[in-house]
């Protein structure tokens, strides 16, 4: 993968895990990055969200650094925004930036005591071992109960010159659209103002983060940054930079491509489940719809027993609090029409059962005569692990 | 339990489910009966609850039985719609009722035709064994995945007399409040004006009914009547009647009860939760809170683990919609303060885990500051048996 230019990354064992395993990340930009920031929804926000959005509203939205922590969600914490403030301070000291530009993120356990002489003294380790080619540690040091890294990335030819986009993002439980879920970071050496930026990301998460959902659960640490420092030289035209062109839908696919990652390592999942709905009046009445069915427990336990129960699928739809007629409802599931007109279409069981026992479950709700609106969305099977993972999380 | 004079019920084996369990009921009053009903939400509604709708309604709320079939919600079928009217006509003429004086109500899978022979056939089976005590044999037949029928009774002294409430239902999953969910029948043979029991009704939903969630799923079949066919010869003062009355407070109190049995038969669930909310701004925000919590996999998995996170608590009470500041939030498990203004209180968690092993689970909020808004709510742990049942419903 082709990195985005002037950027560096770092990660190490800081101590704040149990096992030893890295739970600190920084990624310093050379130059002054621009950044765009969306965060959780819930009315209960970790300190570090707190602090970050104050230091975006700061500094302008001009940023040096980031810095996360996996292992403690500093959250509903007594000491918490003094810990991250004493971090995000010591990290400027040994960058020679303004506190500002350091963006702190945090994930994990709620309600512990985050000592913040953990990360202080890990941080001239961290400065120290900065490189440019060690993106894939922070995204691994940022990992909770996630399987597998994250990364996505891409390339950009503008007029001016070629740009490069990277993403890193984790997460696989407590993950529910509505709000940049869980934490991300893309980072790109376009030179893009900030203004442009906060565009280009709300634009982004409308069409990934916000169209993924694992458990219904939201995360008071919730966490999308998006970075440009223009390291590439390269100024794109505002055309170039505006919604639905290159620049921008090469953003949003690799913030999309994070967003199907997450879904696909869901906590306990065996299959990513891609939802199409189209023929809705809106396309926000199509993402209603899409939603409604990708929450639904029992949609995503029949996919994990391979079982073609379209029943469950129109009720939750129905369940969307989107008016449409069930007789003008088509479904497929694996491309198999399944439901046809509200009522049972004519297929083999048995045969669909088997394309079902697949890594990837496509479910498509066609409407019709309501219009053209359409929405993807992505979610995972639920299976006996999520439960095991998560009833035992802290124990 | 002192059973409603002048009901008669019957159930028996037509043929509907796989099993050789009884799969049909039937219960008649007497006397013409005062009748309300509360259905499912989803815009996919089923035959019956259409035709349950349009029967109150011709029939001016007046009712001489109530129809029930498990094995076959009759939803998104072709034939629906006449199926349920054909199925009401056969035990209209055998009863010797108008057909609007019949009310149907099915359970079971969606999208599979319903043959009307086998509920035609059962009919005259059904009517000659009518009997005043067979109460629980029609609780039995409306069962699909639960473990137990549920019942619940009271009796109420009113200033002319005694009247009796009993109340039957079914259901332990795709269950889902903000409407009356799953099957519920509460009869009394108090004299109650139809439109004083469609208002007793709604209080008495808003506060059980709507208080329960199993699986954040409504199914497209929800139907809950209330019937009073005044046959303890007792009219009582419309103030008897009215809201807080001893009357209205019994038929809440079945109601809840029955709420709460569904609840703690939830599918695969071995504990029953109850939420209690207080010191919100209004009742309704309180409910709202109470709601987000039990509908949070995370809380619900927690209390299977016998885990005191109240972290995943106060997230999911962040996520409710309602503006609270978490340093005024405390929290208790079984009694036990485990959050005092939004952070750890100090207790022993040893302690408290094996306080969390028994059936029953009690979760407190208590908000400080907004006013005296309070709310119940009752859910029930998240097990792998939820899963495993519902990945294998219909193999």
């Amino acid at each position: 993968m082709d990195l985005p230019l002037g950027y560096r990354y770092a990660a190490t064992y800081a101590g704040i895990r149990a096992g030893e395993k890295d739970d600190v990340g920084l990624i310093v930009s050379g130059l002054p990055a621009a950044a765009a920031g969306v965060f959780t929804g819930n009315r209960v926000q970790a300190a570090p969200v707190k602090l970050c959005r104050r230091h975006l509203a700061a500094s302008r939205g001009t940023v040096g650094a980031v810095l996360v922590n996996a292992g403690n969600a500093n959250c509903a914490t007594r000491t918490g925004d003094a810990v991250a403030l004493q971090c995000c301070r010591a990290a400027a000291r040994l960058l020679r930036l303004p506190v500002a530009q350091v963006l702190p993120a945090s994930t994990g356990v709620i309600g512990v005591e985050l000592d913040a002489r953990l990360i202080v003294n890990a941080l001239p380790r961290l400065v120290a071992s900065l490189r440019e080619d060690a993106f894939g540690a922070v995204a691994r040091a940022m990992m909770t109960t996630d399987l597998v890294p994250k990364e996505s990335s891409g390339e950009v030819r503008l007029r001016r010159g070629m740009v490069r986009i990277a993403g890193m993002t984790k997460g696989s439980g407590m993950i529910h659209p509505r709000m940049a879920t869980t934490l991300g970071f893309i980072l790109t050496d376009a030179h893009i103002p900030a203004a442009m930026l906060r565009r280009m990301l709300h634009r982004a998460v409308e069409r990934s983060y916000n169209r993924l959902s694992v458990d219904g659960d939201t995360s008071t640490n919730d966490t999308l940054l998006l970075l440009a420092n223009g390291a590439s030289g390269v100024r794109p035209d505002p055309k170039e930079m505006a919604g639905g062109s290159p620049l921008d839908e090469g953003v949003t696919r690799v913030a999309e491509d994070l967003a199907r990652r997450i879904a696909r390592d869901g906590e306990g999942a065996r299959k990513l489940i891609t939802i199409l709905v189209s023929g809705a009046a809106t396309d926000d009445a199509a993402a209603r719809l899409a939603r409604s069915i990708a929450n639904s427990p029992l949609v995503k336990t029949a996919v994990a027993g391979s079982d073609p129960n379209w029943g469950r699928i129109l009720s939750a739809a129905g369940n969307a609090g989107v008016a449409f007629d069930p007789r003008k409802a088509d479904i497929e599931m694996q491309g198999v029409a399944v439901c046809r007109g509200g009522l049972a279409a004519d297929f083999s069981e048995a045969g669909l059962k088997r394309k079902l026992d697949g890594a990837e479950c496509e479910i498509r709700l066609v409407l019709r005569g309501q219009g053209k609106g359409q929405a993807r969305f992505w979610t995972c099977d639920f299976t006996e692990d999520y439960i095991r993972i998560n009833a035992s999380y802290r124990t």
